[in-house]
């Protein structure tokens, strides 16, 4: 049996995405196709634009048969960390295989890489070090540790470095190396990634970016978007918008954010995860900017990245203590959250309940229940840590409902409430 | 050489505070007269409308020749708390006398009734806890045990102890005891308020009250406005509103709140001061309300009165814990801190300085160093404590330059950048 795994955010879903998906299954031929997806906040460290019920439904519309949330304390992490959960879960999950778009498309290369950054050889701690103390960000100066340890051994690796600092490329070499690290028997596949007009920000038509539909969203110019995503998303989309949720963008948590970061003092960061380096200190002194753009522009440096301190923005917010995230790498999610599912979905994740070793989440209102008959059987979950990631996802929710356009909906998005989706029948 | 100490928000300043600022000076005929003034929050549990520098500012204009800041955790406190920072301030000021508003002018009672409130004598404490039990609100509990407590032993007091529930005497009260509590040679008087007009929340002319003004302000009737209050006050209303940074009203803080409170569990406010007798739980509960009338009436019963729930939400906002707040009320203000004098009270100040047990911050940057003198001179300050209720003080004011409507103001408003007025010349 062959069981595709994809990781995605669908934010939204587009064109781009269906054409991945296709390319995915017609690679590896799967009996299911199981996703993982960023629930209500994604890695650039924003909200979705919408909510995660709704895009999971258009996921299962279009050919995948069982989506689940990635927990938000791996959501709203740095590529290693995305990637970590991102796997484990899917690993979790029975996935017999990965599919993963990069630009490169060169597996022997990003398998090469995910090994030094497992093995961490003095000689490449040393170069990463001074390459951080030259004012690099962590990615870049990572990129240019990763090519002196290289370079020095294989001069035709050497070459092609270069494209291991591409996002997707670096997300390859994070799922490779999370599968490494854990003895998966996942087998990954890299797709090449189509065409230029792929990644600019700006481009309309049939392939634009996530980000170009979003821009087209926030202007309303939904004519554009209607083009660059399948109708079935368009739809999801149009819902959202008639229903007074959606769409919701990183403006829309400015109101919160500006207010709120005047409240922390510099020792408020220190409890919470990633304000190293001074970062503490600099978001101390930029928390009287005006409004975000000036916050994050203040806060920035060529060593660190407009998303890492995006998603910092959230880590007080959320709660996210150094101990949850340390823990979380290192054990892992201690749950399934399952989102969505077809009739296919159904019968897959009846197999998969026999044979998972941790808790397979539904109904978030029931998960009490569900974690009893976990402990029941036996399952080596740590209970303290299930808590506290899932009431960071509960939290996260109803965080994000509170930005809902209409209020009514604004005290009805509560995760208490929510129901998985159960589409029968066939698309 | 007698000292006039006044209690007042001026939220805005109106003809009543006018009158009664006239009435006082004319009943102690006093060499100085000093303020105590709420800050950029006030005891109703909402922001100031106009910010403390401009309503200091024309409280001078008005006739006060020195201004002082009551501190955050007190300004945001019950009646009890909010008599004892104010009165504990003006103490340390030097003031020799106290007029305070009543509706009764019945000082004898007040005096009468503060004594129970300090010595709680078994029987009273009884039938507190009695009619707390009942379900009322601590101030209504507490204005039945008194009624029963003297009702047994003078009759005449009795009569007229209904009287003592209304805000004003409760307020009254809490000075006198606040006065005895620290054995303070303040001479206490109450000046009848005048005409029920005053109170009513729809009025419009003369004798407005401030909630009335309030009203007119949110509507933009500023010619109402104009007739209820002084000349001065108004331009000062005018001039923040025209600047962008005014008027500031609670529904400005919902796009905080709302989201803010759906971010803390029932444990998370259990830190802080308060949260007793399960409001924790109906706070956690109403989280998910979609603004925040809907919010206060959710956790609102006859015990718990909306002033006191609005007061609470800042409460884990400004990390007002426990600890923090009864050490507050234990051992009072570490420090006065001045907003405006003119002449006669830059005078006053300056003797004043010789005398004084706590120090006196006049510019909020420089407060470390006036701390470190303080110390050379051997005040017995509580240091910890006194960094502690500054730093709330300093969060409430970026906080609340936060809700300006001008972006510039909104990064321009920092406490640390803040200067004392000094209004030379006479008015």
């Amino acid at each position: 049996m062959k069981v595709l795994g994809l990781v995605v955010e669908y934010n939204p879903f587009h064109n781009g995405h269906l054409f991945h998906l296709r390319q995915s299954k017609e690679l590896v031929k799967p009996d299911y196709t199981v996703a993982i997806m960023s629930g209500n906040f994604v890695q650039r460290g924003e909200p979705a634009v919408i909510e995660k019920f709704s895009r999971a439904r258009v996921a299962l519309k279009l050919g995948v048969d069982l989506v689940l949330e990635l927990p938000v304390v791996y959501a709203l992490q740095d590529a290693g960390g995305f990637a970590t959960g991102s796997i484990r879960s899917l690993d979790h999950a029975g996935v017999t295989d990965v599919v993963f778009g990069s630009e490169t498309g060169d597996l022997s290369l990003m398998s090469e890489v995910s090994k030094i950054l497992i093995e961490e050889p003095d000689e490449y701690r040393r170069s990463l070090r001074f390459h951080l103390k030259e004012g690099h960000s962590f990615p870049n100066a990572r990129k240019y540790a990763i090519r002196d340890f290289i370079g020095r051994r294989d001069s035709d690796l050497s070459f092609r470095i270069e494209e291991i600092g591409s996002s997707n490329n670096i997300l390859g070499v994070e799922y490779i190396r999370a599968m490494k690290e854990i003895g998966s028997k996942i087998r990954p596949h890299a797709i090449k990634r189509t065409g230029a007009a792929y990644t600019d920000e700006n481009h309309k038509g049939e392939f634009s970016s996530a980000t170009a539909i979003r821009r087209l969203l926030s202007k309303g110019d939904l004519e554009s978007v209607k083009e660059a995503v399948p109708q079935e998303s368009f739809d999801a989309i149009l819902g959202e918008i008639r229903t007074g949720k959606g769409p919701v963008f990183r403006e829309d948590t400015e109101s919160f954010f500006i207010p709120y970061l005047r409240l922390l003092s510099r020792s408020d960061y220190g409890r919470y995860y990633g304000f190293v380096e001074g970062l503490d200190a600099r978001f101390r002194e930029c928390s009287m900017s005006s409004d975000m753009t000036a916050f994050t522009n203040c806060v920035k440096t060529k060593r660190f990245t407009l998303s890492r301190i995006r998603r910092l923005m959230y880590y007080p917010a959320f709660g996210f203590t150094g101990d949850l995230i340390e823990k979380s790498n290192d054990l892992g999610p201690q749950y399934l959250r399952v989102l969505a599912f077809n009739e296919k979905g159904r019968e897959y994740l009846s197999s998969v309940k026999k044979m998972v070793s941790i808790p397979i989440i539904t109904t978030a209102s029931l998960w009490r229940k569900v974690v009893d008959q976990a402990l029941k059987r036996k399952m080596e979950i740590d209970v303290k840590l299930l808590e506290e990631q899932l009431e960071r996802d509960f939290k996260a929710s109803d965080f994000y409902s509170s930005l809902y356009r209409s209020p009514e909906w604004r005290s009805r998005g509560s995760e208490m409430l929510s129901q998985v989706i159960y589409e029968k029948g066939h698309f």
